[in-house]
């Protein structure tokens, strides 16, 4: 049998150390080729460029696996490499990441390595996108390598028919106090006090965006959250199809005469 | 009874007409403040400023509308209202829109107007997001109008407790020609053939994202594409927990030791 085709992406850059750990585990499973950004696109969410032309350049960063950067976002880079670089070849796997921070409850809307990995489910790939819970550009990938490897094998060697898009989150421990993988929902929560303001020097506001996570549901443990604060590596099975399908039947207000 | 409060945004920037028309019609039914980006954000997604300050700009565009410009995206317009603007008010429902251009099927999440909604959404607000099936900065809206009235007076005067986030498509028709109000899920859909390949004048290649829309279930008659089609303004009830919930019980194979 020849070796699967794993497609990688990231939301960090081309030369995020997350990345790098990513491809280190996959190339060991098949082949790889990459196609991340040729700069940090944190927060980028599922943005695509549409008012600039954007560029493809070959780099030589990883032993043996096909490397390119591109100018785009996440979204962007699995758009460029579905319909120009691999076009001609079936791509067996999508993986993004690894994140630097965890991508937990609803800051998967706001992650660019979540949104390359949903490019490749819209695709119809089996897709996956990686965070560790730590937000260091040093941060240390040793025990997400561990759990990476065994996510991708037992997803390579599932013999049923079954589309996948998974968010992981790998809470930032060492490998022996991980307690193994949990399969969770997205947890609610939301960010508060969101902004910090300063006075420039012609005296004028302006604000950084920062604040802090809250949980909606801390007793639940059921979700992705809860699963990271304690030990266990998260795993949630996601969706592109955004409709609220048990609503539907309830807006009969809306269209009445 | 005192006047709703109605807080409005959009991605295609304060001075698309399309904003124009939905504080045209929502200042009739309320109080309104505007919070948009000082320029055009499509394609946007669901991106977050975090490597740059944030600037907010009281402008006078709106006769007695308070109005706000904002230098980042959709998503940080409503978080700089919700935590500086409106920290100490009570905002009744969340509108976002009319933008220039559907936003069916999977294009809600590039959809920097949705993006929007889904941010009052996560607060708990009821939101809505607006969408005319024509890109043109011109684009006429008085039949939007028409129905952006409707739809806005049902989810006011609806009695009971429900929360809120509605995709609204509304076709490019005549007001006589739309056929009336549809409920939907979000259609099954992927752009094809994405990329127009250029040479710049030192001969290396550049590309623009572009392509066409495919529509992956043509023969469904409860999508928002069909909706739009056949005449009606599509109403999809849309959510922020990505949770496949139906896949929870199918991943155990990722688990075992």
């Amino acid at each position: 049998m020849s070796k699967p085709l794993i497609f990688i992406s990231n939301d960090d850059g081309i030369s995020a150390k997350g990345l790098r750990a990513l491809v280190e585990v996959a190339k060991t499973l098949g082949e790889v080729v990459v196609v991340a950004p040729d700069k940090p696109q944190s927060g980028k969410g599922h943005a695509v460029t549409i008012k600039f032309p954007l560029r493809l350049t070959k780099v030589e960063v990883f032993d043996d696996v096909e490397s390119w950067m591109c100018t785009g976002t996440p979204a962007d880079c699995v758009k460029m490499a579905k319909d120009i670089l691999l076009k001609d070849r079936t791509v067996d796997l999508v993986l993004s990441g690894v994140n630097h921070g965890a991508n937990t409850s609803i800051n998967i809307l706001y992650s660019g390595t979540m949104s390359a990995a949903m490019e490749g489910a819209i695709e119809g790939k089996k897709s996956i996108g990686f965070s560790l819970d730590d937000f260091s550009s040093e941060a240390d990938f040793t025990a997400s390598k561990y759990y990476i490897e065994k996510i991708i094998k037992r997803v390579l060697n599932f013999e049923g028919k079954q589309s996948l898009l998974l968010n992981v989150n790998i809470p930032n421990l060492p490998l022996q106090d991980i307690k193994g993988i949990k399969i969770c929902r997205q947890s609610r929560g939301k960010w508060v006090e969101e902004f910090s303001e300063s006075i420039d020097p012609r005296g004028v506001p302006y604000y950084w965006l920062t604040g802090r996570f809250e949980s909606l549901e801390k007793d639940s443990t059921d979700t992705d959250l809860w699963a990271i604060a304690n030990g266990y590596v998260s795993v949630v099975p996601s969706n592109f199809d955004l409709t609220r399908h048990s609503q539907l039947d309830d807006l009969d207000y809306l269209t009445s005469c």
